[in-house]
């Protein structure tokens, strides 16, 4: 069995304390063996975590990889005159390769950043799955169905391929790839849709992700069509349960955060999207304490702008404190654990820990810099001075998908231009230029 | 006359537009002598701007610099708790030596991350002078003076110090260090001293820097004890005016914001700190609206917990948008202006602009990296999703203090060490330890 060892770091242990230890990874199995004391372990391959910190691989619980080649390309618009003056006009034209050539870019970003699990949200996932089989994470991949302003044909049509893809790219790239069935959300997917498939979705045993309650606007149709709050209907038409997790979670009343609980329903906190399309702040502070399992998403680069899990948990336990009006809401500890343990909980593999028998996802920080000095707390920093760029090491399923911050096999400069590339072709596509 | 060239690279115009130019500098004189197409000039040295983004120094215009010493020291607490508990136990302990070591290491952090002015509040002033005139920024510093809890002499003794230290440290550094009078705050100065101290202040010609309206403890008080909003009294007292600044004004009204607007005074918006201590949301659109000019600050690294203007800036427009309930409130080239013109505007230099004429004070962005691709909108990744870690070169007052990441003559490693060695040492005194 190939062995690689982690050697010569501090380790994240899964109580949030820090520790001298290496840690030995079984790489066909992608399971990390043991975690002991340094040089208690010998190996094939080694890691040099000298003076690094290792901790669990980031997990991006929603997002919208293929977006990144809308960054930049439209801010400082709320939520609604985004979507409809901006970005479905260049969405109309993304060709398949399009989506090939930005999820390969996010996902670059996202391994350059620490990241080595993410649940996807989008289209053309064949190619977004051909893209994590060869950049290396692991991922929740599915087909986005949305039924509002289709016929009943292409409706049920969307639906089906939402279903298809689930049952189908399950299990790719080596069983990095798992699935979810994805209604869009709660106002883009009409009700007899979802009381036809999501029935059909359970019973082939699949996970559900949705958007749900990011704004205002995705509240009150509910309740004027529906006479019930949102999570309500969701439950009603069979969205909430321990397999599902829905996006957002902005806007909810008390009872809506019991019924989460209640079904084991996950929620992805997306804390700069909804700072950036100001749709508001999600109660995270009271999610988790009434039992709800929290993860964090960046959300799409077109509303973050970027893919660093790291500024995305800072701003967790910011906005946290701010929701609640309270200092002491979201410390460091929740927010690092709702990046790490939480999403993978949500994902549904047992991950988000550095410890035997979890999968081998793991990144090596390096704490040796100014803004990580002194080093009183290094959860904190973790939490509140760390940023994408303190990456040095990168390890998905067993393997070495990022060494001294290079992809191994990945020629970034040439990703970097074919992005750039088809991503003003797109605009000017869009323009109607071309 | 010794000559620097920054070439090959694009510049950030002070329109917010972004073009290919190169930028002589005026070494001696610390000036900015041209900005035109590439080859139109020669110079004696050259700074390699090649596929670089060029973008005047940043400036952080409400900081505590040698506060780095507390990074991760005390997390998660409001501000009461977390200043009795934790933070003035530690700085009752702070030597002079203490705090030259943390102002150096915070200084080099921000060189790091393209900042190039400060505005610092804070006491053993010299000591944090030298460091300024060995790490190469330029910085507004000044004695914070606090009366309250102190007999009467000593509050005089406090107050006549805080002159003292602006009156004697004005132009040290090279001229890189001027000074501003800083009565802490309008809690923390008894009346009778801001009204003695203030018009001295002012016949001196020196500018004023003072805390204000960070949190409703620090307006009801106030309210309570003079039947007057916070600002308007701070307006009685003489402190308001074109030579006044003043960090948070996160709790403020209508009224107050006219006031600001009326007599010239800026304020300084500390996003992170804000959302960190829970103190609430500056209302950053309206000031704007009204014509107050508003500077960005770090505050400092205990309650942020790193000294990042990129981070700052897109937490600036992403709690701007949350604030004004709007998306378009604080767009990205309004949150890249309040960090460099109008952090200029309020330290007093003429700076903050890339431009003949102004001083000589930017910094160099490496843009050629995945999470800055596709390149669509440079301003917007300035706000979104640059971070400190893609600056390549700083230069301030002409002269090249960062070049490809190294600070020359900075042992960086050696200082980390000692920041470390001193913070421990400084804990375990506060904790009665040695």
């Amino acid at each position: 069995m190939s062995e690689l060892l982690v050697s010569g770091g501090q380790v994240l242990r899964p109580d949030m304390t820090v520790e001298r230890a290496d840690v030995l990874v079984d790489q066909e199995g992608g399971e990390i063996v043991g975690v002991d004391d340094p040089g208690a372990f010998g190996a094939d391959d080694e890691l040099d975590a000298s003076d690094g910190l290792v901790i669990p691989g980031l997990v991006n619980a929603h997002t919208h990889v293929a977006m990144t080649l809308f960054r930049g390309y439209a801010d400082d618009k709320p939520l609604d005159r985004w979507l409809e003056e901006d970005i479905w006009p260049v969405e109309a034209e993304l060709t398949a390769a399009d989506v090939r050539v930005g999820a390969e870019l996010g996902l670059v970003e996202m391994v350059k950043s620490g990241t080595t699990a993410l649940s996807d949200m989008y289209f053309h996932v064949p190619e977004i799955a051909d893209a994590v089989e060869e950049i290396g994470p692991r991922a929740v991949l599915g087909h986005t169905a949305i039924t509002v302003g289709k016929d009943d044909d292409a409706a049920r049509a969307d639906m089906e391929r939402s279903l298809e893809v689930a049952r189908e790219l399950d299990g790719a790239a080596n069983g990095r790839v798992t699935t979810t069935f994805q209604p869009h959300s709660l106002t883009t997917v009409g009700e007899e849709y979802l009381r036809e498939f999501v029935p059909t979705a359970r019973e082939a045993g699949l996970r559900v992700h949705f958007h749900a309650n990011e704004t205002t606007d995705e509240v009150d149709p509910i309740v004027a069509e529906h006479g019930v709050r949102p999570l309500e209907y969701a439950d009603d038409v069979g969205l909430l349960g321990a397999e599902s997790f829905c996006a957002h979670g902005v806007h909810v009343d008390g009872a809506e955060i019991e019924l989460l609980a209640g079904t084991g329903t996950g929620v992805v906190h997306c804390p700069a999207s909804n700072m950036k399309l100001a749709s508001g702040m999600a109660p995270v502070g009271r999610y988790r304490e009434a039992g709800v399992t929290v993860g964090i998403g960046t959300d799409g680069a077109g509303s973050n702008n970027d893919l660093d899990m790291f500024d995305e948990i800072r701003d967790a336990a910011m906005v946290g404190k701010l929701a609640a009006d309270d200092a002491s809401a979201v410390p460091a500890a929740a927010a690092v654990e709702m990046a790490t343990r939480g999403g993978a909980e949500l994902l549904g593999f047992d991950g988000g820990r550095i410890a035997a028998g979890a999968v081998a996802d793991l990144a090596v920080l390096d704490p040796d810099a100014a803004h990580l000095t002194p080093a009183h707390d290094l959860v904190s920093h973790l939490a509140y001075a760390a940023r994408g760029s303190d990456v040095r090491h990168t390890v998905c399923d067993g393997q070495v998908v990022m060494r001294d911050r290079e992809l191994p096999g990945v020629d970034e400069r040439a990703l970097r231009d074919r992005a750039n590339e088809r991503a003003y072709d797109l605009v000017a596509r869009a323009d109607g230029g071309t």
